[in-house]
C-alpha cells in the first residue's frame, strides 16, 4: 500500500526552486552531494512562525532558521538521535529575540512570559509538554525531561510519571530535575516590552471605543491584530540516522493572552506529531504547527496531518488536509479567517530495484503549507553545508485565513541504520 | 451509509438487564413508559470513575450517580439544552466527597487539590478546559464559562478568547467571571487528607525499599497502586430534546502527582468529546473517559471512541476501539496495564415505516466500556422516574488492564425538534 514516488515527479510544483538562497543543498541530494561528514545523515526542517513577516524581519527570521537548522545537524554528525536534534533546533528558536519562543516571547495581559513548549517521539511515541510555563529560559528542555522520565517508567509507589505540567508546578519540577530558573527581565526584550505597551494602549481604547460602537470597530480590530498577533510558534522536525522521526514546537503564545493561557504548542496532537512507521502507519511522519492556538487545538492540526500524510501523494493529501481539515473545518465555522501553517515530512525506505537490497535508500519528502501571509522556514541535511531557508507568502490575489499556499521538497538519504523504516 | 439497528437485537448481551436496580426506565422505552413529563424528551449518562470499586463503596457512587442523572433530567425537563444539563450532572459529581472531582479530590504531592475539567458543545463543537486548578468548588463550571465565552466571539482588540486555561490564571479568570473562591480546606475531606497520609508514608517506604530492592519492589508497588489511584474522573453525556450532544469531565487527579500535572480530563480529545451530526459525521455521538490520565491522553480515547462510533454496529465498533486503540495500542506498548473506562451514546433520527415520516424517532444508543476492575454508571430518560445505576465488572477470571467489559442499552426518545439529527 506504501508506494513512495522514487522519482523527480514528486516534486512540488512551486519547491525548492523558490527558495531564496542558492546553496549546495537540493532535492533529491544524493550522498556526498554536500562537502562535510559524509558518512552522517539526518534531516532537519524548522519554522520561525507563521504570520505576517516584513521584509525588514525576513532577514533576522532566516538568520534564526538557518543556526537552528545547523544546530540540529551538529547533533545529528554527533550521532544524536531524532529527539535529541530537534531539540537543539528549538533551543535555538527560542533563544532569538526575534522569535515568539523563549526569550523575546510576548507578554500575557499582566505583562509577564509565560511559554508553551512540548516534542514527541516517532520511536517511542513518548510525549513531554509544558503549559503557561514562567522563569525558565528554555521550555523545551523541561518538554524534554518529561519525555525522558516518562521514558524510564514509573515513579516510587506505582507513580505515573506526567506528560504534561502547567504553571508554578512545572516551574518547580524543572528546579528539581536541574532546569535553572531564568529571571523575568532577561526573557523580555526592548521590542516584546514595547509592543506589550502598545498592545495595551490598543486594547483599552478597543475597549472604549468598542462600548460605543460594538460591531464595526470590533471586526476591524481583530484584522488588524490577526496580521501580527500570529507571529507565533516556533518549531522542528527531524528525521535521524536510524529513520526515527520527532516533533518539538514552542510558543509564547497569543500577545495580551490571559495568563494561564495554554496554546497549541503544549497541546498533544496540536502542536506537534511524530510517529515512527511500523507503529500502525507505513510512513513515518513528523509534524509542526504554527499560528493561532485555538485555531490549531480545535483542529488537532499536527495529528490530522500526520493521518493525511500516510496517502500516497504526500503534497496532495497535504493540500486536502490543509483545506477539508483546517480551513473549511467543521470546528472552526464561525471563524472569520482561519490562521496557521504546518511543516511536515514524512520518510520511507524505498527500493529503485527490486532485485537488490543494494539500491535501498531513504526518501524524505518534506512540505510546508500555511494559511497565514507568510511562513518562514529553512531546512537541511546532515550532508549539506548550509541550510536552505525561505519566506513563504500566499500568492498575489489570495486572502489570508482563507486560502494556503504549499511547497515542498524530496531529499535523498542513504540512512547508516535504517531500522524505523518499513520497505516500500 | 448510516443504518441504526431499530430493533432489540442491538441490545448488548451483557445489558440493562444486569443493570441492579429494577426501575421503569428500560431500553427501546417508548413515550410515556415513565410516569413524568410525557413531553420533556432527553437522555443523560454518567459515571463516577473506572478502576476499583469494593462493595462498600458501591453504594455512595451510585447515589451520587443517581443525584447527577436528576440534576441533568431537571434542567432537561425545564427544556434547557445538553450543555446546561451535563453540567448540572457534573456539579452533582464534583460536589460528592466520594468522587475523585471537586469536593474531596485526591491531593497531590504537595498536599493540595488541584483540578481538571473540560466540556465539549456537539452543537457549536466549542470546547472549555481548566487544568491544575485550585481552589474552585466546581471546575466544571470555569470550564462550561471558557465554552460560553469563546461561543461569543473574539474579545476587545480582536484577541481570541481561551479555550483552556491552567493554574493561578484559571482561578483569577474564574474570580474576574463571577465565579467565587473556595478555602482549600472546605475541598479536601476526612478521608481524602487520610488518604493523603496514608500515600505520603507508602511513597517514602517505596523510595527507601526500591534504593535498595529496585525492580521487584517497582513492579510490586505498581500493582498495588493501581487497583485504587484510577478511582478518578467522573463525567457525563447528555442528548436534549433537539438532538444535540454535549460532553463533560472532571477530576482531581492521580493522588500524590506533582503539582501542575494536567490529566485527561483537561486535554482536548482525551477527556470528553461531543458532536452533532451533520459536523462532518453521519451519528452525533458523546463521550467521557476515566482511568490513567497519561494512558487515556496518550490514545486520545474520546475522540477514537466517537470516531469509532460512526460505524454502522455501535457495540462492536467501541469493543474493537478499545481493544486496538487502547489496551494494543502502539501508544502504550511499553505500559504493563492499560486502565481506563469510556461512556458513549449516540444517536440517530429513525425511520421505521420508509413511507411515512409520522413514525419518525430518535435512538439513543449508549455503551460503557473498561479495563479497571470495574466502574460505576448511572443513566435516566427524560420521560422515567427515577435513573438506573450499575456497578460494571470485569468478568470472572479477566485480567485488568488486559481484558475489557462491554456493556450498554438503546434508549427510544421522540425528540421535539430533532434539529440536529440527520435522517438515516
Amino acid at each position: 500500500a506504501c508506494r513512495p514516488a522514487c522519482d523527480a515527479t514528486m516534486l512540488m510544483e512551486k519547491m525548492i526552486s523558490s527558495a531564496d538562497e542558492g546553496q549546495t543543498c537540493s532535492p533529491l541530494a544524493g550522498p556526498g552531494s554536500g562537502p562535510h561528514n559524509r558518512g552522517a545523515v539526518g534531516f532537519v526542517l524548522v519554522h520561525a512562525g507563521a504570520g505576517y513577516h516584513s521584509e525588514s524581519k525576513a532577514k533576522e527570521y532566516k538568520h534564526v532558521c538557518k543556526r537552528a537548522c545547523l544546530r540540529a545537524v551538529d547533533r545529528l554528525r554527533a550521532g544524536a538521535l531524532a529527539v535529541e536534534a530537534v531539540t537543539a533546533a528549538l533551543v535555538e528558536l527560542e533563544d532569538s529575540p526575534f522569535t515568539n519562543a523563549g526569550t523575546g516571547s510576548n507578554l500575557n495581559l499582566s505583562g509577564e512570559i509565560e511559554c508553551d513548549a512540548s516534542i514527541m517521539d516517532g520511536k517511542s511515541l513518548h510525549y513531554g509538554a509544558v503549559g503557561a510555563l514562567s522563569g525558565i529560559k528554555n521550555p523545551v528542555l523541561v518538554a524534554r525531561r518529561l519525555l525522558s522520565e516518562a521514558q524510564k517508567g514509573k515513579l516510587s509507589a506505582g507513580r505515573i510519571p506526567p506528560c504534561f505540567l502547567a504553571g508554578k508546578g512545572a516551574q518547580h519540577w524543572a528546579a528539581s530535575h536541574g532546569i535553572p530558573p531564568c529571571p523575568a527581565e532577561k526573557m523580555a526584550t526592548k521590542f516584546s516590552l514595547s509592543a506589550y505597551r502598545r498592545n495595551k494602549r490598543k486594547m483599552e481604547v478597543a475597549e472604549r471605543v468598542e462600548a460605543e460602537c460594538y460591531q464595526t470597530k470590533r471586526a476591524r480590530q481583530a484584522a488588524e491584530n490577526n496580521r501580527s498577533a500570529c507571529l507565533d510558534t516556533v518549531g522542528a522536525i527531524v528525521v535521524d540516522q536510524e529513520g526515527n522521526v520527532a516533533a518539538a514546537v514552542s510558543s509564547g503564545g497569543l500577545a495580551m493572552k490571559h495568563p494561564g493561557r495554554v496554546g497549541q504548542a503544549a497541546h498533544y496532537g496540536c502542536g506537534c506529531w511524530a510517529q515512527n512507521a511500523g507503529n500502525a502507519v507505513p510512513y513515518s511522519t513528523a509534524v509542526s504547527t504554527s499560528g493561532c492556538g485555538e485555531h490549531l487545538v480545535r483542529t488537532m492540526l499536527a495529528r490530522e496531518c500526520s493521518t493525511a500524510m500516510q496517502a500516497e501523494d504526500a503534497h496532495q493529501a497535504l493540500l486536502e488536509a490543509m483545506q477539508t481539515k483546517f480551513i473549511s473545518s467543521p470546528f472552526l465555522v464561525t471563524e472569520d479567517c482561519v490562521l496557521g501553517g504546518v511543516i511536515v515530512l514524512r520518510c520511507c525506505k524505498c527500493v529503485e530495484d527490486q532485485t537488490s537490497q543494494e539500491d535501498a535508500h531513504t526518501l524524505v519528502e518534506f512540505l510546508w503549507s500555511h494559511t497565514t501571509e507568510s511562513m518562514c522556514i529553512g531546512y537541511m541535511s546532515a550532508q549539506d553545508s548550509k541550510a536552505k531557508t525561505h519566506i513563504s507568502r500566499l500568492p498575489p490575489g489570495t486572502v489570508a485565513g482563507h486560502s494556503l499556499a504549499i511547497e515542498g521538497g524530496v531529499c535523498r538519504l542513504d540512512l547508516i541504520n535504517p531500522t524505523a523504516l518499513l520497505l516500500c
